[in-house]
């Protein structure tokens, strides 16, 4: 079969070596590590991924040669070495070499059993993976004897191959390495991996090793240790042994009766107790390797008969917990700087540990139960379809998404969603998968309920009905459905978790603040270590309770005056607002945003909630229909809202700067004089003037409450850049402003030409072919918005050098977005609260690796 | 009363003197042309505009010298002199000088009646003008005699001020000066010259003329006369002359029936028949003022005792096509060169000239009749309100704005309806003054009409009712209303327009093409020599008839082969469409816009059309109500349309390339074998993959077709930049684009992040208070979108320098904006047919302005 010119393409792995992770993998250099620590590694030769690529074309490598490395009797492991574990590989190939003749050597040595096993192991795989006969005529029952299995596996090979079994370890070898050079050639292979971030051209290595047997006379087994929890991070030693075993069969789910623990427990036999020596020869090897090769590793060891070989060694895997404390445990034990513990967490990582949970305190209204597919809590109001889940996200309402179950085409709306609740599916559905990957609370499996997609509601088996808008509650930890929005209680940060933040903001060199409407919001961005508040949207001190009415009279005055007087009942309740936002913030910035929907969002549009208004206003109900129909738009995000508004009825303006400056007075009193410096902003721009003109009825309620009070305060106004216009003429509003906070989810509106509310249609069909790179509402355009940003950026630092220069739209907590107005000499970022640490480990890796390079 | 120090500031107008029209005035500079022509011009002094701001001041000119200029006795007329007769300035005072013993004098020389006037003259306008008193004590009833009449005046002008009338020619002259100096600085007269384009530092000359009288002996009389009609623009002698009178009185309405004509008519006596040498003399003046001040002049003249005197000289006030026939006249003479014919005409008179009217061989169905207040017919949709009508001009469909009276914020609505109607007002009413402005037939005064505004409807007094939506027409030449659309005619371009644009096509160095969309558009468009179809939509082409049925047919189709099978029943259908606009455009280019509108508006919103649908489609209704819910939009400017809908149903675009395609080579085939090149404009782009994507899929569309057919013919893929981001991305996206044409429409739109439909309840507030100079969507605005549009001009461009550059925009027709897209170098603008000439002319004088400098 080896038609091929032989060539060599293979080293032997010694101290020195050309061994290197881009031309033989991850672990063909670790094994080389392993052997400069004079750890008791087999003979080990590393196959190049140009040998490996060469053998997949039709070459052979020169099999003799490498066999003759391991003696004359050799029994082989073969294993991939890509450049990433994570890329994944062909498996293991174990006991290349063995033979009838090895075979009956090795009954002798080892007794039959080992040897039957040994040969029946490789017969198995080698059929099934380099033959590619049918599995099932390779598995046996487990009742079956080893040795009859062993007989029955051969005469399956013959039967199928119309040839004996491969007795020559030439042959055998050359196979093994040509079937997985070709596997790692295939179509699906390629793609799982370039899912993974693999490039196209990604080679593989292949790591031939003499076996350690594991089998036999004496101490003989296999086994892993680690030294610390993959899930918490904690230290530990922890690993398993299987007596009589190979690689990793102590991993094995069908071995866990015989496996052994490594420690001394209360569950019977240890290795520590029963080969103390060889234990303690395996942590010493642990602990080198940790420092060695600064990084927790799981060493994977064989023992034959007393005597220990290290196979391998791997990263332990680890939950984004683990990997956090891991690196914090590396850094404090100056293993690795604090720079590269920061750069070692991937900042989206940081998501599922920030999830608030349900206070076990509070009183639960339990409608229904489900699987506890991705932790935290979250309330929100029910929505049965991905595109209600992103409006209600574009309208800023926490939302939860029930659906029967999840498919690709949910994925934005789970991203919009504060929660996902499915009626079918387990721990590996879709739902399940994504949500833990974006951190989103989950339960699915919450068969009790019966959903009506028509009817937009569901009925738990309690016969609950919840319908659309209402208000529900999601434990993703214990898996509960709880009626109601639930007390929460913020994510445990410990100790940990803020020594790396703190590392993080010692490197970084821009600022984060949060986004924040209510006490709530800001109370956990104070948590997270917010800077300030980068966006106060005032909307809600609108719609709540009482003050709706009040805003409804509003809109019906038919005079300045009688506006004016509606919104002055609106004044006590604003400021209480805005002090206690202030307190909390204890002297930090709160960026608040002028009043900014259309009015229309605060009338009924349906016929029974007209004629209730008209009663309450004591107006016919035809005033009522025609003032509501004159108000609606055709298209609201480009209609009479923000600062159109704020110009064409300035009493609304007027009343919010008024209640701003007597809460700046109030709290700077409570703050024992200490000022609070209110920064207000002005939304929607697009032209110059529209600054001048709020600025001078804002000075001029200033100048009112100053001379009222008696009391001096400064405040600084500030502009949202959110039309392609506000960024295209950034120098003129800069002259009038502090500073300009770019609102990139209404510029990616209005750049694209593109309603967020009704993108839902077509966005996944966009992204799959590739029109967008990405949902430019999830990732910042770079090309398009981002040029915008640029140059808004660019032209408002030039007319004003002092102004202020942010970015305030969801993007602002994205990683990729905080490199773009880092680069562009933003001076913050402002996102959720939850984003929040996500921006400050983002921002900081960006510094030390613009330090670094 | 003279306390300040006396200057000069004065200077006799002679043949040579330093007389300028930014020094002394246009009225001071004609004179002195008149001088130097020797014309019988009396004694004049111009006083400077800085001598009148000093006396404004409080200064006063050395009047002693001079009224020296004019001899012991003089009697004089003072006038303003303004840069810009349009500019306004204080009435002319006549007769300065006359006290009791000039009257004494008079009455021997030139007899009671005479002398008299003369002095009751001045005193009325002096009293009222410098000694401003109340105007109600100085006039007089027509029974009463002059003398009692002058009489009662000095003895009013003694009670009001307590003093005599002032007897001292020099007191007389300086308060005259002082008065019309200060008349001049008023608040009110800076502020209406400032409405009509005067810079706020404006200066008035004054001119100071020995009096011809008029009066006494022999003949004696005033008047005017011009060689041209004011409203035709036709040569012909005309004019008026009145015996015993003075200035203009032969003018003024009172004196008609004493006043003569000129020229012998069957009227009975002229001034040609009783004066034939003072008349030959007349026709000579003006004869020669018109070649020497390269203008038609209307002369005015007095004749004292048989001697003429040449007292001014005024531009003859005209109408749109006069003065289109002067300017072509004086040219075709070789008094002015064609290029000035060209530029002496504004672009925007042309619109009047352009109007269709009522086919009089049609039937009329008349419903009402009003007062004839613009010329010009319209048909359109009744409706009610401006924003009505902005929101009717927006989807394209022409409207009649009906209004009880119009108020300046109806002016938007004005713009954008093809026709008013008023049911009060007169001729001079807002609405009938501004229609005339903006060329928009009007018909006011409809008093029989009675409007319901609640009911959105109007009945006539014949008890014919017109609800809002249904068409009427208006015929704004005769004052008539009729019911229906009435065939229109297009209006007369006689050989004098047809020259004029001939000469400005010979200068114009941009192209113009018409947006139209249908054959008669077309045909409009190439009656106004449009050089092509800058803009085609499609639209209607699935609205009309039957199409709307199969539309419907194939939003609800449940499968793409469903739907491509709707759509082939309109291909036939398409395709004769487009051959029949490349029958009318002959081989002129034609670029068509492929489908943009939402499908949402094919689709019934109310309770009886959905049921109707339901019905002829054979599906529950409720399937019905879910779709036409599913695809209505919170923001459908932004939302799933044009190219969106082109990639996710992309059977639309293949069958509208196919009837392209097919009309393509029927059209060929007709023109015998000449290649018609179809220009295909790719709407809503805002990144390159969307024209990737289409252009994939048009290029397969043409191959299947050639393939078919045998026939070989070329087309233009090109894309309508209507998104801020296509702007910006242009570079990309003009690699795949033959062609770039900004839609200015959309484009401010977005980057004002304004809808234009709902701009126009704050529009004009926001002009008003100059928050945009202008509604950016009557005016292009330079400093933002602009800025796209030069843009995505240059990035286009260095990609593709082949690429064609184009506005298509309503701005398209704008001079700013067409001096705008020139000076970018962009190849074309298209606008409304209508506009076409408009273009033509702006263009050509923009060439002609930088040929020059």
């Amino acid at each position: 079969m080896q038609q091929a010119v032989d060539f060599k393409g293979f080293t032997r792995i010694r101290r020195v070596a050309a061994i290197a992770v881009n031309t033989h993998g991850g672990r063909a250099k670790c094994l080389q590590r392993l052997i400069r620590l004079d750890f008791p590694v087999p003979e080990t030769v590393a196959l190049s991924f140009d040998a490996v690529h060469r053998i997949a074309d039709g070459q052979m490598t020169d099999v003799d040669t490498l066999l003759g490395i391991f003696g004359t009797k050799p029994l082989l492991s073969v294993r991939p070495s890509s450049e990433d574990p994570d890329w994944g590989g062909p498996g293991a190939m174990l006991n290349v070499g063995m033979n009838d003749a090895r075979h009956a050597e090795l009954t002798q040595s080892h007794g039959a059993e080992a040897a039957d096993g040994l040969y029946l192991r490789f017969v198995q795989s080698y059929s099934v993976h380099v033959a590619r006969l049918d599995p099932d005529m390779f598995e046996f029952d487990k009742d079956a004897t080893t040795a009859a299995a062993l007989k029955t596996a051969l005469a399956a090979y013959m039967d199928e191959t119309d040839e004996p079994f491969p007795q020559e370890p030439a042959v055998q070898l050359a196979e093994v390495l040509r079937s997985m050079a070709r596997a790692w050639e295939g179509t699906t292979a390629r793609l799982l991996r370039q899912a993974k971030g693999a490039p196209a051209e990604a080679g593989l290595g292949l790591v031939v090793q003499a076996m350690a047997l594991g089998v036999g006379p004496g101490e003989s087994g296999a086994g892993v240790m680690q030294l610390v929890d993959e899930v918490s991070g904690a230290p530990l030693i922890k690993g398993r042994y299987l007596r009589q075993a190979q690689g990793r069969d102590a991993m094995a789910a069908g071995a866990q009766t015989q496996v052994m623990f490594l420690t001394r427990d209360k569950r019977g036999s240890s290795l520590e107790a029963d080969c103390p020596e060889i234990f303690a020869e395996l942590v010493r090897i642990s602990k080198l390797c940790r420092v060695k090769l600064r990084e927790e590793m799981q060493i994977e060891f064989t023992i034959e008969n007393g005597k220990l070989a290290l196979i391998d060694a791997v990263r332990v895997q680890r939950s984004a917990r683990a990997a956090l404390h891991v690196a914090v445990d590396l850094a404090r034990d100056n293993i690795i700087p604090k720079s590269e513990a920061v750069t070692r967490i991937a900042p989206r990582s940081l998501t599922e540990l920030l999830h608030p949970q349900i206070d076990p305190r509070g009183s639960r209204s339990l409608i229904t139960t489900g699987i506890a597919a991705s932790p935290g809590g979250a309330s929100g109001k029910a929505v049965f379809t991905s595109a209600a889940a992103q409006a209600s996200a574009a309208r800023g309402e926490p939302c939860i998404l029930v659906r029967r179950e999840t498919a690709p085409e949910d994925i934005r709306g789970m991203h919009s969603a504060a929660g996902v609740l499915t009626e079918r599916g387990g721990m590996s559905s879709h739902a399940a998968v994504i949500a833990r990957g974006i951190g989103v609370p989950c339960v699915v499996g919450a068969s009790e309920i019966s959903i009506s997609m028509r009817g937009h509601a569901f009925t738990t088996a309690r016969g609950v009905t919840i319908k659309e808008g209402e208000i529900i509650t999601l434990d993703g930890t214990t898996g509960q459905v709880l009626a109601g929005e639930a007390d929460m209680l913020a994510p445990a940060l410990d100790d940990h978790f803020v020594e790396l933040m703190d590392w993080a903001d010692s490197f970084r060199d821009i600022g984060v603040r949060a986004n924040a409407d209510t006490p709530k919001d800001a109370a956990t961005a104070r948590n997270f270590s917010a800077e300030g508040i980068g966006l106060c949207r005032t909307e809600h001190m609108f719609f709540d309770g009482d003050r709706l009415t009040v805003m409804r009279e509003m809109i019906f005055a038919k005079a300045p005056a009688d506006r004016a007087e509606a919104l002055s009942r609106l004044l006590p309740m604003q400021r209480a607002d805005f002090i206690e936002l202030f307190q909390i913030m204890q002297g930090l910035p709160v960026c608040i945003r002028l009043f900014d929907p259309p009015l229309h969002e605060f009338l009924p549009h349906d016929r029974a909630g007209l004629r209730e208004l008209a009663e309450a206003l004591d107006l016919p109900l035809s005033d009522v229909t025609r003032r509501v129909e004159y108000l609606s738009e055709f298209n609201p995000m480009l209609g009479m809202r923000g600062v159109r508004l704020g110009i064409t009825i300035p009493e609304i303006y007027d009343m919010q700067a008024r209640a701003i400056f007597e809460a700046t007075i109030e709290a700077s009193t409570q703050r024992g004089g200490e000022a609070v410096v209110p920064e207000i902003m002005v939304p929607l721009i697009s032209a110059k003037r529209e600054v001048e003109l709020v600025k001078t009825r804002i000075d001029a309620v200033a100048a009112a409450v100053r001379n009222e009070t008696g009391k001096q305060f400064t405040y600084r106004l500030g502009v949202m850049v959110e039309t392609p216009r506000a960024a295209l003429r950034a120098g003129d509003i800069a002259a009038n402003a502090a500073f300009l906070s770019f609102g990139t989810n209404d510029l990616t509106q209005m750049t694209y030409g593109l309603s967020r509310d009704d993108a839902g249609r077509f966005m996944n069909t966009y992204v799959q072919q590739g029109v967008y790179p990405e949902d430019p509402f999830h990732v910042l355009d770079v090309e398009g918005v981002g040029e915008l940003l640029a140059i808004g950026a660019e032209r408002g630092r030039a007319r004003h050098p002092g102004v202020t220069l942010s970015v305030c739209g969801e993007h602002g907590g994205n990683p990729e977005s905080i490199a773009f107005c880092r680069a562009h000499g933003f001076d913050y970022v402002s996102c959720s609260p939850y984003r929040v640490p996500v921006a400050r480990l983002a921002a900081a890796q960006l510094a030390i690796k613009s330090r670094e390079s």
